[in-house]
């Protein structure tokens, strides 16, 4: 037996290479199907007053990222695709596959993270801002984190400027019914979570209609996990596309885009004041293209 | 002698009641100074694409502050002064006087309120936000802070969207005239603070172009350290208004515009992230409105 085959051996028994392998390709072709529906969705607007625009599409930007804490290796990478069209004002989808070891404070509050503070993270994060006041914009993540521990985490939400209760009970029957198959538990648990979460204390207001959101999904079972947490993708999509499909063509006014505008100017207060990524992001050397694509391509204080 | 006279010795020994009251005194001039200031500029605009318009007036709206550590007191208050004209395209002045308790931790990162958290602050706080491209944002904010010791803080900075060197070193000279009547370590000490503090390391990029920044300034001579504050307040004026005299009246273009805006989408990034006056407001329960006033009437994400 020579030194390669044992080491092929050997790398062949920790079974978490495998599934870091499957989760990251898993937020590709997630990410692959997404923006192939939303491109769809910008060939199919007829009405309205942007639609003598041509369609959008989603333009690919890929970055690496370097770990100041191992200058000389490589920590990973993303890939940004954003698309600013006539449907979506502005939408970006990233994915990224990112690793290394983290430093003080941050070890303290990651799981597992404390004795050895080496990590992996692998995830898929959206968000979609519409032109029309009438459609909501859109929020979703989903991740697989590895430290001495190994978890899922994600969510999807929806944000509408303007009063829609049809399209927000909507949302949330698709979020249910992905999340009951599962675990009758989830759906209450992960909507609570996500109502606390997406708060602005200083307003006394959500960000918005509310959704799903969990983290430390560690079930003991990680294939059980990982098919819930694809199923999160897969019922975002259903729970998302009809709601623009009915709402695009729909007309709008300066009084309803005032609206959107200052709904969005909350959703820029949440993200930099509160979101724990963006926050843990920034101060970890993230991308910062990548984490602030989240932000509004235009927000009111009026 | 009875209760009453001497009770009213003993109070009259304490010398920062009457220096309390001095300071909160020369805020509120200086907030009338400003107005009137600003008020004269609105009449002053000749051209432009806003000069139909009629000239903005400041509305004042008082609010009042309750301490959730001491619900039965009143905890002080302030005044917001907005105009929203046609130089100005959204200016806000506060002034407040508050007191209380700091909570935990926040006692333990203010000086003096590690023993004894009570505390008492009074101040002037100002971001205007002009129609114009060709004229530069400002801040300025001075502020008398009493724990067990007793400090003044403060400063001025510019923030243009394009390019005014003239007009950026006109600002700087007068604040660093204003410094070196009092202490020729002053200014380079307090613009390098501002430098520091006013910078945005996720995009690795100053928020604008400078001015002054102190705090804790306690000589051990109050009447000198007052005195400097309020030359500070004086000088912002005469460091801004000829600048927004001089260009107010230039014509702009959306090319103008766009950079503008983008430049204020930095400017909330910074205030909502990384300014310590706005997250400790809104941490500590501070007034919502008077504290994200700072935020721009519109901003960019592209």
């Amino acid at each position: 037996m020579n030194a390669t085959d044992w080491d092929l051996k050997e790398n062949s028994v920790d079974p978490m290479d495998d599934r870091k392998t499957r989760a990251a390709t898993w937020f590709e072709s997630l990410r692959d199907m997404i923006c192939e529906t939303f491109e769809r969705l910008e060939n199919e607007l007829s009405s309205g007053p942007l639609a003598e625009r041509p369609p959008g599409r989603f333009e690919r930007k890929a970055w690496r990222r370097t770990d100041p804490s191992m200058p000389e290796s490589d920590g990973g990478g993303g890939v940004m695709s954003i698309m600013k069209g006539r449907v979506f004002e502005k939408v970006g989808v990233n994915i990224s596959t990112v690793y290394g070891r983290f430093k003080e404070p941050f070890n303290k509050q990651i799981p597992g993270a404390q004795e050895n503070p080496s990590f992996w993270a692998s995830g898929i994060s959206l968000v979609a801002h519409m032109h029309n006041p009438h459609v909501p914009a859109v929020h979703m993540n989903t991740r697989m984190i590895v430290t001495s521990k190994a978890w899922f985490g994600g969510g999807a939400d929806l944000t509408p400027a303007l009063d829609m209760p049809e399209e927000v009970a909507h949302f949330h029957k698709v979020l249910k019914d992905a999340c009951d198959a599962h675990d009758p538990d989830h759906y209450p648990r992960f909507s609570k979570w996500c109502d606390e979460y997406f708060f602005l204390p200083h307003r006394g207001e959500p960000r918005g209609a509310g959704g799903i959101f969990y983290d430390y999904l560690d079930s003991g079972d990680w294939e059980r996990d990982f098919s819930f947490t694809r199923d999160v993708g897969r019922a975002f999509l259903d729970a998302f596309v009809p709601i623009v499909r009915r709402r695009m063509n729909r007309h709008w006014g300066e009084e309803e885009r005032e609206k959107l505008l200052v709904k969005r100017g909350r959703y820029v207060e949440f993200n930099l004041l509160y979101d724990r990524g963006t926050r843990f992001g920034l101060q970890t050397g993230g991308n910062t293209d990548a984490i602030l694509m989240s932000l509004p391509p235009e927000a009111r204080w009026p």
